[in-house]
């Protein structure tokens, strides 16, 4: 029988997922709820996380709690301040901030960095854990691709975080779905691999941003694209211009692919179109499970 | 004593701007109205047009009337299809529809083009009044500049449209502002033609769009720029990003500026700082006035 020792949570902006870890460090139950930062409505940070001690969970408040994610961000539970890059594991453990609350609880810093060549800021929250979690596995250099609301590209060089750029394509693809003219003509979207590939294919070689994407309403109007493929058309778009801003700065290096579902499988095929041979993908999940294990051990070695 | 003519309009989506006219082609009255197609709430077209005939307008329901913008486009009073580009005044005055009313209504037609070297498909509807409306008085061959929700790039050469691009800097501008993570910061906007300028150097030369936004959210958290210059400093990104991609395409030929207010200033001081050092302002009332008269004159010597 094992014993737990340790509760931790990916805690972001909508999603939550807590994890139940035994002594060895394996995960022996998981949970995931609807308490992302944006679902809080009147509970507090800490009346939230007692409300999701249930079942496997019940009775543990007791244990150390870790978290990573938009909860130590200032609109956060408490504000565990960005780590400069290059950050290594040991970066993070250092940078653990206790929160507020009768509960041991520790949240894991977000990194920042100036990404190379631009002079541009970009921070994470949560996805410098998944990429550590990924490291403890396989330690090697190289480009993490995390797609997401903010889309993160990291290079990794000896076990650390070297810089990292942020493309905001998954909000991009959200505000102009439901907010602009270009949704407007969007019906019952399903999926459609040429329309997608055509979309990724004009986002990479048609570098106007502001001018490709009105194509998403002109391709409707000329009955080019079906209105069930507009979306699709318009994720291709996008995930192409992310993807061809990186191929310059950056050439078809092998990436390590990190996340879960539709929207990675959609990268995986942006990916092979645009000539990247070497991808590895790895589960979100059991990124962050990895991560969060790592950083507990080296903070109770000390 | 002046008798009146015609009625014109320039009827957009959020705009309405009417113009009476004598026999020679005088504007001797002006309205603007709360009827753009977004506002008509339950009024039909035609209830809306004679709800604005007061004043002035009053009792003048025999004269023709002639109607340019949104109002000829399948969500308006009656489809004006577009007419394909190269499109000279003729085309216009040949493609004019009649709306289904007791009343004269014409209005004129939108036009389409491939986007040059793109094959991406443009339209346009009211612009096309406007630039024939400048060609008036000044029938040289060059560019057009139409900064707006979806700003307008069109070539004349001989009288004609030749082609034209779209950019959805406005739309962008507003959806970002309004409902994405770039807008949370903002506060109680100002102009500052420093950080405006500084986002028109990011978004020339920094083509990552999707990435070179994500800064007017880093440079808040790190207080680089103040809350009531970020959306200032997101307008000039996306000029930028607008003024690039058409330099790339053009060079910095001679521009004929069209449009009023805030945001022509704007472009004036992007197109500068971008190094077009011919740059013509015309004032887009005046261009719709004129070219509507125009388009009437070419229907009625027929």
């Amino acid at each position: 029988m094992t014993t737990p020792s340790l509760i931790a949570a990916d805690w972001g902006t909508t999603n939550f997922r807590l994890f139940l870890y035994d002594e060895a460090g394996q995960v022996i139950a998981r949970h995931a709820a609807n308490i992302g930062l944006k679902n809080l409505g009147v509970l507090s940070f800490e009346q939230a996380l007692l409300s999701v001690l249930k079942g496997d969970f019940a009775g543990l408040e007791h244990l150390p709690f870790l978290l990573s994610g938009m909860v130590g961000s200032r609109q956060g539970w408490v504000e565990a301040p960005y780590a400069a890059c290059p950050a290594s594991l040991q970066t993070l453990a250092d940078g653990l901030v206790k929160a507020p609350s009768e509960l041991d609880v520790a949240i894991v810093p977000g990194l920042f960095a100036e990404s190379p060549g631009t002079g541009l800021l970009n921070v994470m929250r949560g996805e410098e854990t998944q990429i550590f979690g990924i490291l403890q596995s396989d330690p090697s250099d190289g480009f993490f691709v995390l797609p997401g609301t903010h889309s993160k590209w990291a290079l990794v060089r000896g076990g650390k975080v070297e810089s990292f750029s942020t493309h905001m394509t998954g909000e991009m693809f959200q505000v102009l779905k439901a907010h602009s003219i270009l949704g407007l003509l969007m019906e019952n979207s399903t999926d459609n691999e040429e329309v997608f590939l055509k979309g990724v294919e004009r986002g990479m070689y048609n570098r106007a941003f502001l001018s490709v994407i009105f194509s998403v309403r002109t391709e409707a109007l000329f009955n080019h694209i079906a209105p069930e493929h507009l979306a699709t058309y318009l994720s291709g778009i996008l995930i192409g211009a992310e993807i061809v801003a990186e191929l310059e700065r950056h050439g078809k290096s092998p990436v390590r692919l990190v996340g879960d579902g539709a929207l990675v499988d959609l990268y995986e095929k942006a990916l092979a179109f645009a000539g990247f041979t070497d991808v590895t993908r790895f589960d979100g999940n059991a990124a962050s499970e990895s991560g969060l294990w790592a950083i507990h051990k080296l903070r109770s070695s000390k």
